[in-house]
C-alpha cells in the first residue's frame, strides 16, 4: 500500500491508497492537538497501519507547508506551531517509524502533481498550478515531471515583483503579487476578513467588488509573465480564494487575452482546479507512487 | 561529423564538428548576401561538406532568431530580410539538402545549452541564461535539459511586465523589462545609439551612466523574479550589453541582494557568459550532438 500525508497547520491527513493510486481510506486531526512532530509522526503511522488493515507500507509521501528540502527532507519553516522546530527532519522521522522510504515536498509542488495526474490538467505536458489563499504560490510541471528547483523553492510567485514602487510586502520588498493579493493583502485593504470581502462582493457590495476585482487582475498580471516564461498548456487555478470563482475568472485572464505578444495560438487555458481540498492529499500519493 | 549553423539576421556562420563537440572548422557570410532562405540552406550546405572534406554529416543542429516551432522546424518570424517569408519551413529544407535529421531551436535556448555544456554553467542542474541585447531573452536549463515550453516560446523575458503603469512597449503592453531596458530602449530614452550610451558612460558621463545604471536595475529586477521562479544555481549573462560588465554587474545583481525572501544560501549566482561570440554555434553543434 501506498501512504500520503498532508500536513497544514490547521489539519493533518493521512490516506492510505492502492499501487493505482486509488485510495482506500482517509484519516484526519488538528495538528495543534497531536502534540508536535513526533506525536504528528506517530498519529500518521497508527491511522496508515489501521487504514491498510495489516499490510505494509511500501512507500510515504508527504505534502508540507512553505519552504523545505526535498532531498533531505527538512522543514525550513515548519507550521507556526508549539513544538515544531525550524529545520525539523521530518521525512527521516517518518522513514523511521513507518521504515519505508519517505518522500517530503513542498505543498504547492504536489498539488501541481495531483491535478496533472489526477485533476484539471490530466494529459498535458507543461502545466503551472497556482494557489491563491492567504499567501500566494506556484507548482511547476514542466515537461510532465514536477520541477522544484534548486534548493526545493521554485514557483514563489508570490513574491514575482509587479511594481517596484508599489506597496510593501512583508518580505521587505515593494510591489511583490501577495503585497496586492494574498488573502492577507486583501483583508488588510479592505479592513475586514478577506471571507467577509468575498461574501459581499457576491452580495453585490461595489467597494468589496471592486478590491476583488482588482486583486485577480493583478494575479492576471502574474499569469502573463507565468506564460511568457513557462509556455505551459494550462494553468490550474487552486487555493481558497478561486472558491469565488465567477468574481475573479475575469480578471485572471484580462492580462492574458490583452498582450498581443501572447497570440491566440500559444494562450495558455486558465483553469480552476478539479481536486478541491483532496489536492494536497491526492498530491502526496501520487508523488509516492511516482518516486517509489 | 556534426554540423552545427547560427543564423542571425547579420550575419549566418557554419560549424563542422566531431562528434565529441571539438569544432574542426567555421564558414561565416552575411545573411543578406546568400539571396535568401534556398541560398542560405545551399551555402551551409557547401560549406559544411568542405569543412567536413568528404566526412558525411551525421546530424544537423540550428540556431535561430526569434519565434520558431522545434517540432516542425518551423520559423515564425524569420529575420527581417527581403525573400524570407513568415511560416518558413527552415528545418525541413536543411534535412532535404543535409540528408540528415535537423533539430532547430531558438537562439537564446542554444546560448543556454552552449553554456551549460562548455561555458559559465558547466556542471550545474539548473541555469537561467539571458541575452540582453537590443532585445531580451532567456534560455532555461531545468534539471539537466532545455525547457523550451508548449510551443518553444518558454523564456520570453523581454516582456515580462515590472509595472502596470510603466512605459508602453512595442508589444503593446506597459512596463514590460525591454520597455525600460532593451538596447532599443536605452537608445530611444537617450536619443542615440546604446553603443554611445555605453561608450559616454565608460568614460565617465553622468547622465549616461545614469541610464546604464538604471537599465541594469531593471534587469536585476527581472533577474529577482527570475530566481523565485525558477531557484537556479546560476544565471548566466550574455549579450552585446553585457560586454560592459563592471558597468552593469552591480545593477544585475541589487535586486536579489536586497531581497530578504532570497536567503544567502539559495542565492543564485550571475555570472558573465563565457562563450562570447561563439556562444550560439557551440550551442547549435551541442544541440546537435544532444538530439542524434
Amino acid at each position: 500500500m501506498i501512504a500520503g500525508i498532508d500536513l497544514g497547520g490547521t489539519q493533518v491527513r493521512v490516506a492510505v491508497a492502492m499501487p493505482d493510486g486509488a485510495i482506500v481510506g482517509i484519516a484526519k486531526a488538528p495538528t495543534p492537538e497531536l502534540g508536535g512532530p513526533a506525536g504528528m509522526v506517530k498519529w500518521a503511522r497508527d491511522n496508515a497501519a489501521r487504514l491498510a488493515d495489516g499490510a505494509p507500507i511500501e512507500v510515504v509521501g508527504i505534502g508540507v507547508p512553505g519552504p523545505s528540502d526535498p532531498q533531505s527532507g527538512v522543514l525550513v519553516n515548519p507550521p507556526n506551531l508549539a513544538g515544531w522546530p525550524a529545520g525539523l527532519p521530518l521525512g527521516e522521522m517518518l522513514r523511521e517509524a513507518f521504515d519505508a522510504p519517505v518522500h517530503l515536498e513542498n505543498d504547492a509542488n504536489l498539488a501541481a502533481v495531483a491535478e496533472h495526474q489526477r485533476g484539471a490538467g490530466r494529459g498535458v505536458r507543461n502545466l503551472v498550478y497556482v494557489t491563491w489563499s492567504t499567501g500566494i504560490g506556484a507548482g511547476l510541471i514542466l515537461d510532465g515531471h514536477l520541477y522544484s528547483g534548486t534548493h526545493g523553492s521554485a514557483g514563489e510567485l508570490g513574491h514575482m515583483v509587479l511594481d517596484p514602487n508599489g506597496p510593501l510586502c512583508f518580505c521587505g520588498m515593494r510591489g511583490c503579487l501577495e503585497a496586492y493579493a494574498s488573502g492577507h493583502s486583501i483583508a488588510t485593504r479592505a479592513g475586514r476578513p478577506a471571507a467577509d470581502v468575498f461574501r459581499a462582493a457576491e452580495a453585490g457590495d461595489p467597494e468589496a467588488g471592486g478590491i476583488v476585482e482588482e486583486a485577480a487582475r493583478m494575479v492576471g498580471l502574474g499569469l502573463l509573465n507565468l506564460a511568457n516564461l513557462f509556455d505551459p498548456e494550462v494553468i490550474v487555478m487552486g487555493g481558497g480564494i478561486t472558491e469565488s470563482w465567477s468574481l475573479v475568472e475575469g480578471g485572471l485572464g484580462e492580462a492574458i487575452l490583452e498582450s498581443p505578444f501572447v497570440t491566440p495560438n500559444r494562450r495558455p487555458r486558465i483553469l480552476r482546479a478539479a481536486l478541491g481540498a483532496d489536492v494536497g492529499l491526492v498530491g502526496a500519493v501520487e508523488w509516492a507512487i511516482e518516486n517509489r
